[in-house]
């Protein structure tokens, strides 16, 4: 019964044809996702030896080790070859090149391709969200973009376990086309219309889980943790009505599900940087401790101006970027947060 | 800066005076709080052996091992002589003895005392929330009724980590009363209005903790976790409306937060007979290897006969119960959850 649903709202009577720019971890999890839906796929990815290695092994030992990918999935260093003919254009390629790897790749891509934005973050100097940032590489309409985000440890879905995502878009066409191109048993896309607050959850929860991670790098525990976690979604909100979201996107999979994700999983850069910090490291021995920076400590400063910008109050990240930036002591985070003047909950 | 806020605010010109019915660790840890804001506090329990050594060694090792507590904190088995000229009542004995036992202390209970109720759950039977018993068996009004609740694991707590909670009352003195009586520079309210919301969360939150078990018990990591609790969130919510409880309760430190915490806690009763219950016991031998039943058993039932007398729909409790009662295999819960018709995200 679930099959059988699940078989006529997801194939429709020609395959999809996929391609996905980037052959990460992120990229080739969503691309097996894509083929186990019944979509015909193909990965473009810079290296030779990936996708040679995707083609004939069926494998991404580099990225995305251990697992073995579904044998339909192509793989080619040969974007225009790649790009002919696809019905979906997916991009799994790091947000801060996006706009350049984009434009490069303007020409080929099909008109009236649906275009699909894995990224996450907020462009440095424009301040674009991702979505804005590909429909202007690409020249495309922003109605042609759709979004998916929600708690997605690419790890985990590559494994099959079971979980949900939010496909969002302005054009209900577009978006219902991504959510049956992507739906599998072990992966539920629930579709929604708001990308602004889709986007604004994916870039400031980078911050929460760098301020989660401090908190338990001073060594408090789950009250503390399920406290900060939620009342940072209750920052995010504010700042996502300011903006026009949707006030309903936050507490669901691409907010709160993402954030909870996120700050669980000992794999997330934001969150061990975070660890390192309140442990008492500075910040450059926290990013050498972490092995790099995280997108967390750039999103903090740029978040708290696009939040002075339209008058909204984020007492976690302040603090954060206080932390991180100014030299607060972390023993004086926890308390300056529980010391606001007590007022009512809500937004 | 801090400090002066919280002095000014937590602290009134007369100390409140406040008795803690029931010894156990959340009612000593919650006596621990009023002491370190200020308060005059009493416990009443009914061990001689734990109100004795509260008094002479400022310990309670039975219920809060290894924790010190305030000097000031009194403890007496005599309920006549602890509620004589008490402000605040703090109401923190089992739910489904609490008409009983508050029954019997009826004519104790001064004129005018603001009564606070720590417990959680639904009275079976009658499926009154606690804050109803409460008002029923002291024969006073609803609004002198203020609930509190939140991301709250007692142990923590005592050890003064960090965290927030909500303060819920339909009187505005009176939940100001409470708010103030507890706030201490590691324990933050909020207060909220809606009661309703407030208690709800804190009953259905034991359903969701044991289908988030359930989940882990399987094996699956983070995402299924991030998913199960952000849509249990979801259906709690639906429930909540269709009882007139108010939409931002849920997405907050009762609801998400306290939720979150739950499902994180290795002792968690719910989440640890869920975990049983995955791996493959039956619900005996889960009951006994949990060492007793968890409340989201019997919850689980009630929860879903709520929802069907309210036509609203919650498939996760459905799941939970039908794995429970009806011998649902686990391996269908988790396909039946994710291959429900694709639909938009939200309420």
């Amino acid at each position: 019964m679930p099959d059988a649903t699940n078989a006529t709202a997801g194939q429709p009577d020609a395959p999809v044809r996929a391609v996905v720019l980037g052959s990460g971890a992120w990229g080739t999890t969503f691309a097996m996702v894509l083929a186990d839906a019944g979509c015909d796929v193909t990965i473009w990815g810079r290296s030779q030896q990936v996708c040679d290695q995707i083609e004939r092994e069926h494998r991404n030992s580099r990225n995305l080790p251990g697992i073995r990918l579904p044998e339909a999935i192509r793989a080619t260093t040969d974007a225009a070859e790649a790009l002919a003919g696809a019905d979906l254009v997916v991009v799994a390629i790091p947000s801060q090149s996006a706009r350049e790897t984009l434009t490069a790749l303007r020409d080929d891509v099909p008109d009236g391709a649906v275009v699909v934005s894995l990224m996450k973050g907020v462009e440095l100097d424009t301040d674009r969200r991702m979505s804005e940032v590909v429909s202007e590489a690409l020249g495309i309409d922003e109605s042609r973009v759709v979004v998916v985000s929600g708690p997605n440890l690419a790890r985990e879905i590559a494994e099959r376990q079971p979980t949900a995502t939010v496909v969002a878009g302005t054009d209900p066409g577009a978006t219902a086309l991504v959510a049956r191109a992507c739906s599998t048993p072990y992966f539920r896309p629930y579709t929604n219309a708001d990308v602004v607050g889709v986007e604004l959850c994916g870039a400031v929860k980078n911050v929460i889980a760098v301020a989660v991670g401090i908190a338990q790098g001073c060594g408090y525990g789950l009250n503390t943790t399920a406290t900060v976690i939620t009342r940072g979604l209750v920052e995010i909100t504010r700042l996502g009505l300011a903006l026009g979201a949707n006030v309903e996107t936050f507490p669901g999979l691409a907010g709160m599900g993402d954030l909870m994700a996120t700050c669980a999983s000992p794999l997330s850069r934001n969150h061990t940087l975070g660890k390192h910090i309140g442990a008492g490291l500075t910040l450059d021995e926290a990013i050498a401790a972490t092995g790099g920076t995280a997108e967390g400590v750039k999103s903090s400063r740029s978040v708290l101006e696009l939040a002075h910008a339209h008058g909204v109050e984020m007492p976690i990240t302040a603090a954060v970027a206080a932390v991180l930036h100014e030299g607060m002591p972390v023993e004086e985070m926890a308390m300056s947060l529980l010391a606001r003047p007590k007022r009512a909950e809500g937004l």
